[in-house]
């Protein structure tokens, strides 16, 4: 199993810290997601049905017809890497591991991709975090066409990992030209919505894949109260559209606040911010020392930033920094 | 997909009587379930963590250490046919139809075993549901027992799917002799529990077959409020206690009743009583006609019906039986 964000329960006992008493930044998770309403006994009971309105109110959300909804879009990154006999899997480095480790676990060979160069002409299948995590690197839709005609030619899949586009300009995403053959878009309710406690994700892709994926993946994947959370929040448009504003915002204001204390962030997204600093490492426990949890790279020595919520998150950011710098505990260069 | 139980909203658009006229007795799921308090707001939002108490709570109802929570037991059927090379594989028939589907579409060989003869010289896996479904068939620990040092020996498997075992006696549960290689024993909490939309399971087996599980599995795989309200309703003793005395009077009560109207049960479990009537499909029908929905199984022809909990329930349960009969809708013989 890889290491993720969010072992806070492991890290509050390391650290010695009541786990209640924590800044978790650790996550790109917005954690002022849709609010859950008390969920309706019959959720609980009964095993969830596939004709409960899930399926609609995705597709008006995403607004294409070919999904499958999944328990996250971590099923199918899981999933995806067993429809296919062993092939070669272009995947950039650093990006969200749980795709290179599956493929790899499921026999492929894998082709370490580098984000300057763009080289893909030994990939039968590419896997495209956009944008990237933690890297925040954008790419174009021209782009990805481009990868996406040259990989269908020979038989191969674009996979699109839209996990962090939900706040940020839809025109960057795939889903305009998806349901096409050798593209797939995943897409999740765990970030924007702030619902990672769901599973709840959607495949996009052409309906013989999709068949193929929900064979493999039997039914009832996808918890009851969970389908029923799920169709309310991607109905709320009043809420997305003041979610997408906020994210904007305490992004931009998480990146100045950064700036201010030494830590420019090299890029970020609307959920996070990216710190390339040599001294990770010593910021990442700096930072855990006054009960703040952040997620730690190490090629290259970075830090990802989630976005602080309330007032009192941000004061509790700001102090630490502040007291970082002015104990000498890390030298500012 | 398999054919099952509890697709109501489908049924009713069939019949054309509104969903929520309808006493669904299609599955043995407990309708009658644990009572799921408000959860907390964190289950939402945050990714679930696998220090969260669930385990523990887990061990202590099973009174087993070695077990693996799994999002219901229907991730384990599907998982544990991709941990083996293919091979032979004896289901009884009939039983539980996902068992066979997954064996069979990771490309290992059915062999259809039967209740009488219990011939298992040609298997290399032997799955049992015990009690089997829908036929109540009891196996003794005795046969399963001789069954696993049998499989053992030659590198075998015996699967023992305890899903409707939780309100009958304990001693007929392989978990006392559980944790051995080779013995592999599912748990649920969607039938005693009536927590069938959690997708909540367990696998308990040695330490070895848990990690190439979990592993396949991977991360996150229950949602975090299905974790949550798992982990209370193991620990709710009392609960527990009541509703194995309530199963049993109803169930009990379910088959004097049918009895009463022609329709006497060949066996039962504390969850449904399994009748086998030639005239299924017409009893099927004309109980559907009354917005009563039983699931029929045709090899041999026969009906599983779940119990009536509230005493509008059994109501109009008699009500439907009596005017089926007094409509002469079916001969009785």
């Amino acid at each position: 199993m890889l290491e993720h964000g969010g072992r806070l329960n492991e890290v509050a006992r390391e650290y010695g810290i009541p786990v209640e008493n924590w800044l978790d930044l650790s996550t790109g998770i917005n954690s002022d997601g849709w609010p859950v309403p008390e969920v309706p006994e019959v959720c609980w009971n009964r095993l969830p049905e596939e004709d409960d309105g899930l399926l609609q109110a995705a597709r008006a959300y995403y607004g294409t017809q070919k999904l499958l909804a999944v328990a996250g879009s971590q099923a199918a990154i899981q999933a995806l890497p067993r429809l296919r006999e062993p092939c070669r899997v272009g995947v950039f480095a650093p990006a969200y591991a749980e795709h290179a480790h599956a493929w790899s676990q499921a026999g492929h060979t894998l082709i370490t991709l580098d984000e300057r160069t763009l080289n893909i002409d030994d990939c039968d299948v590419v896997v495209v975090v956009n944008p990237n995590n933690p890297t925040a690197r954008q790419w174009s839709l021209a782009q990805l066409q481009q990868w996406h005609r040259e990989l269908v030619a020979r038989g191969g899949w674009l996979v699109v990992d839209e996990a962090f586009l939900d706040a940020s300009d839809r025109e960057l995403s795939m889903l305009s030209v998806s349901g096409e053959q050798g593209l797939i878009v995943l897409r999740s309710l765990g970030k924007f919505f702030g619902l990672a406690g769901l599973r709840v994700g959607f495949v996009v892709a052409c309906s013989e894949l999709l068949d193929s994926l929900q064979e493999l993946l039997g039914p009832w994947g996808i918890s009851h109260p969970a389908r029923w959370v799920a169709t309310q929040a991607l109905l709320d448009r009043e809420w997305q559209q003041q979610a997408r504003l906020k994210l904007q915002q305490r992004s931009q204001r998480l990146q100045r606040l950064l700036s201010d204390y030494g830590l420019s962030p090299r890029a970020g997204t609307e959920l996070f911010q990216w710190v390339v600093d040599e001294r990770a490492q010593q910021w990442q426990q700096a930072l855990a020392a006054e009960a703040i949890w952040v997620r730690r790279f190490s090629e290259p020595a970075s830090l990802r930033f989630g976005l602080p919520t309330d007032e009192s998150q941000w004061q509790q950011l700001q102090q630490a920094l502040a007291k970082i710098l002015q104990e000498r505990a890390i030298h500012v260069a």
